[in-house]
């Protein structure tokens, strides 16, 4: 059983120069851009420190670097997939993979899919690759969250939209698609001849008793059409050290990899590849403890929530460190993160940024001391108790 | 007078795991990839330590994390120059900056002047941003390079190339474009309605009694049709960390610079812009040291060549650390390079990667410890000696 991973106090975290810790005054807690507050894995320091008392800051290798090697005995461990190194090229960051992947698969004007409420920048990177966003929401009975297949279905067929950028685990719900919808996405896919880009940034933080099922697990189809964006970014919290791998299956896919422009590698920060090998390789003990504070935390909020702010909906997240918030009951307006910023000094991001469906949403990161955590949620009591 | 900057040894290089000292084998002297074997800067080694310990690696600050105001600050005392810091944006690297910027000035298929010899990305960054590239050839008078300025207006009048890609300081040749050249330029270009992105990333590692001009500087006309792409990526050996700056001065190019994708931002390297900061700003005898290394190794060049190989031609560069070696002499053919490497096992930049008038040249990395630069000559001698 690994130790629980600590947060740093906040006196260490309002040194950060990271966005998290600059974007507001320090009177703010802020729990919205998706950084965590915990240590980097010692694995991760010790080679960084290295790295730098080397002057190892040249251009990453051309080759990986250990990276993609690393990610694959990761992938085999965590979840019984092996990708094939050669299928994989490093890059600066996700956002950079989904890019220059719908550049590859989409003609000018062409629809892509998005389900929202989905992560914000989705809605500017598929207009980036020279595409159009055709939205699809996630189905909501209340309960749980999933893929509109048949809206999906719909969308390819007349159409309108010639793939699908996927949220897997789906940010900001924490969503971890089920294999089963994952194999009938594939199979509306296949019959439509589309494609699929699968970000899966998230995933190695699936929580306890979850299953995390890679896009390119589920069907030859999906093999055929598939690609997938994976990273160490979230897992070991290094986004602003710029690695992440674009991974594709032996076939068309993997031409297309090997199609891509050949700077995007130098592209890729060198001391990122260095912490996401180390993370993957030596990380994994630190990792788990990390899951272990973030599901802590997300009982820890759930309860909060139950005790001092019950009109609002939060439903548990299955992966990753992000809670999605129906603070609609509060009466304060399509955007209540806005009002929390100003008059609870909580940073929190805001619900329509996600697209329509996050009026009078809000998501909270939770990857913070529990205290900071149970402050944050005083803090939004205090002002709903106000009125 | 500030401490010679001496190179790490060997063994230290060795156990790098950048580009430049993986890509060969152990018995290979790594004289190619733009990378310097020196220590980082003792003010960038601190504050990279001090962020691994504080686990500061999310997302680099929206704002510049002090980048802009630090390079500003630089640029004024070395050259005379107070780009407004509301007129940049942090990005990736130097190549990000230039498919960026000739995607908002170019339409598909417009043609982008460059001048060969000429760093190999720029052939490949002028298509990726949709752009065909227009060859305009560096003018030798056999003493001296310098930019075909009737070429380019050639160029840009016939419509054949609507802007021009400039490389300044130009590498391979070191050559520091002279302010009235650069006056011309501007006024050939704005003639035409055209735009220059001027590449300055060697800039700061102009040599003593050289004196570099920034292109925004030149002229009113080159204000408003200029941007540069600056960075202390070269200065400091930063490449891996994923850092730069676009630079315009306020007008439409200002307005360009705000147009640019806001995940522009988010993919810049958040160690590469706590390390730019840090170099301009508490870096500069360090780099004073490391310059005064620079020209002391070219001066050794031009005396290992004229002792060892007198048939190699070579001018010395009047900024950084890249050498253009006409190897013809030696008839090796096109790319001597390749039997250098395969026989004499010192790596090389192949000449032709330059564009055809690199045929029978080499680029040597001088940015080592002087006993490799003796060491590799003397390798490259012994097998011209064998003939």
């Amino acid at each position: 059983m690994p130790a629980t991973t600590q947060a740093h106090p906040l006196d260490v975290l309002r040194r950060r120069g990271s966005e998290k810790w600059t974007a507001h005054p320090a009177d703010v807690l802020p729990l919205f851009v998706a950084e965590m507050d915990y240590p980097l894995a010692p694995a991760v320091v010790a080679a960084l420190h290295e790295a730098v008392d080397r002057g190892d800051a040249g251009y990453a290798e051309a080759s990986g670097g250990g990276a993609k090697e690393a990610f694959a005995a990761y992938a085999e461990r965590a979840w019984g997939w092996s990708p094939d190194p050669a299928g994989m090229r490093t890059a600066t960051d996700v956002s950079v993979v989904i890019v220059e992947a719908l550049r590859r698969l989409t003609a000018p004007g062409d629809g892509v899919v998005i389900t929202p409420p989905v992560y914000p920048p989705f809605f500017e990177l598929v207009p980036e690759a020279g595409a159009a966003v055709v939205e699809v929401p996630l189905l909501d009975d209340g309960t749980t969250y999933r893929l509109d297949l048949d809206g999906i279905e719909a969308a390819l067929a007349s159409g309108a939209a010639r793939g699908v950028l996927l949220c897997h685990p789906h940010n900001p719900l924490g969503l971890v698609h089920d294999r089963a919808d994952l194999v009938a996405l594939s199979e509306v896919v296949a019959r439509h001849g589309g494609f699929v880009v699968s970000d899966e940034i998230h995933a190695p933080l699936t929580h306890t008793g979850r299953t995390f099922t890679p896009y390119l697990t589920v069907s030859d189809a999906a093999r055929a059409h598939g690609v997938a964006a994976e990273s160490g970014s979230k897992a070991f919290n290094l986004a602003g050290l710029k690695c992440a791998l674009v991974v594709t299956a032996d076939g068309p896919m993997a031409d297309l990899v090997r199609g891509l422009p050949e700077e995007m590698t130098g592209r890729t920060g060198h001391l990122g590849v260095i912490a996401t090998r180390e993370g993957f390789a030596h990380g994994l003990d630190w990792l788990d403890g990390t899951v272990a504070a973030i599901e802590h935390n997300a009982d820890l909020l759930g309860a909060l929530l139950a005790d001092r702010l019950p009109q609002v909906g939060y439903r548990r997240p299955g992966a990753s460190y992000l809670a999605w918030l129906d603070l609609s009951a509060l009466g304060w307006g399509d955007d209540p993160a806005a009002r929390i910023l100003a008059e609870a000094r909580v940073a929190l991001t805001s619900g329509p940024d996600f697209g329509r469906q996050g009026a009078g949403f809000a998501r909270l990161n939770l990857a913070c001391a529990p205290e900071v955590l149970t402050e944050a949620v005083d803090r939004i009591a205090r002002l709903a108790a106000r009125g």
